[in-house]
């Protein structure tokens, strides 16, 4: 299914930029999760534009249950989100019809919907619609932290500009509250004097994102084709703007040799661990009970006032845009609640598979 | 479904490393594609262990069609397809039963099977699984092929020596019967050296791999969830040692500016084309007709002839392990034609999602 | 996924009957397909409750189009149907809260959803959950309808009165637009007094239709498992109160021999034809060409004002009940437009993965 | 997925009648569920042909697992289960290829898979298919029998001969090892006479089957679009020669009143329960912990020796001809141990799904 990820536990988004609304469906919800607005908001918060960094597009963003909520737990039956689309200008946008933004999905969503497309705002290609999937990932998070699972993405590295590593067992909550979640304050200044230098040259900045999740029992995922991460890459690849992910090493892996990369087990406190965590807590597609570590590359917004070459959809000529509009120099820092998000979806599926429906939620 | 890939044509993978067989079924082939055995033994023997720079087990790798095929052609009926496991030495693995091999999947095939996994030369988590993977892609890469799309793939880096980037239009053809696919011959004899340098030392090697497909139409694709990329990130990443997937500029891009980084249109020989390809060919997770480039990293071997430290799984107590048995100083070039199976496969599915299946096949 | 059906088409059914509203997403519509609310609404209309047979709860039901819609066609992206509930009255099941319904799921339910669910007014599992599934089947009917491809549905019996057996190639016009729709006028006066006559005793009464499609092609659909009567049949059973579904001779085929079921092949005007079509269209799981057909049993509406014994839930002691509010009894005939829907969405699907998404639509 | 089914434990059906095996491949089988040779063949032997009654084709139909097996229990990866074809005539079908049988799958296969079948023996679409089929149920039905769970079919009709009504909780243990599964010997006399009558007319019969399910905890299932009758039915239509499936009451409920139909609750030691049971354990598609009950029909077998009319696929005109070769004039038996199978898988992805793999398997 084109629009819906998951097996056990979906979700669909629906909506585009400047229609009615943007939206997702949770089918395979367990009974009984905590649905607590103010949890979700604020990680939605974290998504939503703020301040000179971002796009003066701003939406309240309040989601609305239309479904599959009942006195604030969810009931099992699909759960709809809402969140309507408020501030919209269509006529930012009526002017680029015909020449699709470089970079845009405006030219291949033209090709791909063969002209009936909803192109206003970048219609259902919109990143507004992380939005919706962030309020899902934020269900799914309060259930996995119920399982003692916490999930927690920074700033690794926007332009040169590098925060230092994560360490999963100490850095996480730091990071849960930041609207510009980076480890060193003083880099996380720097990148923001960067994004900010972009801003007034009408250019937009790209960075590194780090991900951790702790508490996963060893023992989840599988061999072919379902490893961790086929499902984490299938679901991080869907996030507008991610053009690669890694897993622990990652591309440093080509440098190191096998006596670099293994990770030895040993045994502490009655329980395996590994020494080290090269392999980001996954082996042959299965968690080994160590933090899951990634990295997602996040690339520069495609949106930015300097002119740009294209061509005209209808005479076939080469042409010259400028893009005005509302948008961002950078998203990295927004994206790091929808990565945070996305991996809760997965796991949460993964972990009904494994133990099944009934063994989650309940929480009244 | 954990062991199974695809929406129209789906790929099971079956098999144990010292099991009777390794197969693969292929359900929603066309009917009427043509089943070449010569030219899928073309891509598996890229795959096999051969000379000094591999694993000494060999194995004849013919591969059996048990359903699906007449004649020939495909039928259009699930396809079978059935390696006999020839050059088995149980022997070799029963020692390491207890005390798993870091990095491998032992331990936590351990845990993820209870116990009754057939652990021996890794079972179902093998490399050797990897030969129905590409008998498979082999049959879909031929489906494509009548259609004009082709896939390469070279060996960009291996430990520090680089390859000279692809150029999709003109490099692929010299790529397609090589053993050890480079661009450079020079530089493939400085990676070989290395290899056999690690060999000496017990040790192995990982490597960068880089991808190309031409021949794509733009407007392949969907934005949420099922992207080129999800879909692409999703099989590779199923492939054994596989832990990083990018695309286009890839990890770069966190150092490039939006003016940098975006793809300005133009209008050549009546046809839309993008001046770069920084996002390697799709767009919105669509196809955006020029050629869709990635990278896959692949992790050194981890059986290793070197000392290392691991945990006895029935007496919960530290120990070491020295693996014998046979295996691979690198699988950096072996692992190539696999990634252009799996690519084959990915793109075979999307075509005929969007053609129909009507539309292949049907080549007497 | 629980709530969601198809491969290429899917829908996802959404909503509780008094929440706010029910819904439905279709994902992989075509691009350009005509949405015409008065089309949908013709369908719609014929499942809504009308006049002295039916329940007294009336909903203006007009679908608002939250996504996927653009200048009345499909873009291609999920369509978001929603129908708001408006004329909601909990009261009427508060005091059935803890004695669940005979026949109802009120039961099931609180058991599968841990008494998270919202029963009132049944829920989820609400027949108002069938006013968006026709919605979503009445846009792919449309879609069929492009191809030549027609669907229609009547009573063939209700009680003990039985219409006369349809003629796909001459009676389905005249059903299009019967809210009663009977072949025979006579035999539905007969039908309609039964009605009446139970609804004076506060009972209900069941019945079996009789659909046909016509107009398509000989080979869609497969062998093992996704035959098209497996695929009808999944959709069918989905329908609340439908429990049995037949092809062809259906149940009569138990009292035949080979020589009186075999529908024997012929050539008329260059085209095979089945001389009979006792197998409704429908060989080996594909179609032959010649209608399909088949019947659904519609049992009695379990909601009746006659006392009926039940369960104290909380204390587990026997009790009686007497089920006030609204309801029907029949949904006979208003399941006819829902069997037609969803019959539609099956063939669409089927459809869209033997021609591809790109066949269809495109109709501006 | 065409030829797979079911979503936590899948199966695919692989193999043509006359090709060298047919088989199944079971994914999310799992771990250490007991694989006993034995009482596979205990079930596959009720489905052989044996005897007066059957085809004269005969098979040892041994099954062989090429994987996911270890010493005697499942490992938890793909278990692939190998039957050979051994007793394999061609030549018998050679003089039918381009002369369809009426109401075999000659015809709408020759169309689906364009001339590339492989139609001899039925190909994929032979009921020999059914033999993998039963075995992959046969160690789904040792799981759920691990459970309480126990399955059993009996002929209720055949022609005109009626069978005494199964009552799930005395009468399903007699069923189990019986050939030609009835409750009354003397009336199964009755069948059996019919059916050898039929054979000397070289014409076939048909039947009804009737199947009860016990041991069901109440609450599995999904409204839409999973119902457990969904399942059922869209397995069974998957069987060659179903024609319809009705659950409890079934087509009868089109005679029912409502206060008929329904099914009371009562408290029966401390546990709830139906005091009858017309909707056949299923409410609101989801078990209420009564059995589970249903018919299914079987139509004639269409191979008969009698002269049919049928085209000539090449010539294109009207033609006669007569099947020789070995047939069965009634599978009526036969197909009993295959709707226990088909059953069997069902409710063992609907339990996989509720509880979790982890929760079964584990035997040793």
């Amino acid at each position: 299914m084109n629009n819906t990820f998951g097996r056990n536990l979906t979700v669909t988004l629906v909506g585009e930029s400047h229609g009615p609304m943007v939206g997702a469906v949770i089918d395979g919800m367990p009974s009984g999760v905590r649905i607590d607005e103010k949890e979700i908001m604020t990680l939605m918060d974290r998504r939503r534009p703020a301040g000179k960094t971002a796009t003066a597009r701003h939406e309240s963003d309040i989601p609305q249950f239309l479904s599959g909520v009942k006195d604030g737990y969810s009931t099992g039956t699909p759960l709809t989100i809402m969140i309507p689309n408020e501030n919209v200008r269509r006529s930012d946008y009526d002017r680029l019809a015909d020449t699709p933004r470089p970079s845009h999905a405006d030219y291949t969503g033209h090709i791909r919907y063969r002209g009936y497309e909803d192109a206003s705002g970048g219609g259902h290609f919109s990143g507004r619609l992380t939005a919706a999937l962030t309020a899902a990932g934020a269900i799914c998070m309060h259930m996995l932290e119920q399982e003692g699972i916490h999930i927690a993405t920074h700033i690794l590295r926007l332009a040169d500009i590098e925060d230092r590593p994560m360490d999963p067992l100490k850095d996480m909550d730091a990071l849960k509250d930041k609207a510009f979640p980076v480890l060193s304050d003083e880099q996380g200044e720097k990148m923001l004097e960067k994004i900010r230098t972009a801003a007034r040259e009408n250019d937009s900045l790209g960075g590194i994102l780090e991900t951790a999740v702790t508490g996963l029992e060893a023992g989840t995922g599988d061999p072919f084709f379902d490893t961790v991460e086929s499902l984490l890459a299938h679901a991080l690849f869907a996030v507008p703007a991610v053009k690669g992910v890694s897993f622990g090493s990652g591309f440093g892996f080509a440098d190191m040799k096998g006596s670099q990369a293994n990770d030895p087990y040993a045994v502490k406190d009655g329980k395996i661990i590994t020494l080290t965590n090269h392999n980001g807590g996954i082996c042959g597609g299965i968690t080994t009970g160590m933090p899951v570590c990634f990295q997602t590359v996040i690339r520069p917004t495609p949106s930015i006032g300097i002119p740009q070459s294209t061509v005209n959809l209808k005479t076939m000529e080469n042409t010259q845009i400028r893009i005005g509009g509302r948008h961002d120099p950078a998203i990295v820092h927004r994206a790091c609640p929808v990565i945070d998000a996305v991996t809760a979806i997965v796991f949460a599926d993964l972990l009904i598979g494994r133990y099944g429906y009934e063994h989650f939620g309940g929480e009244r």
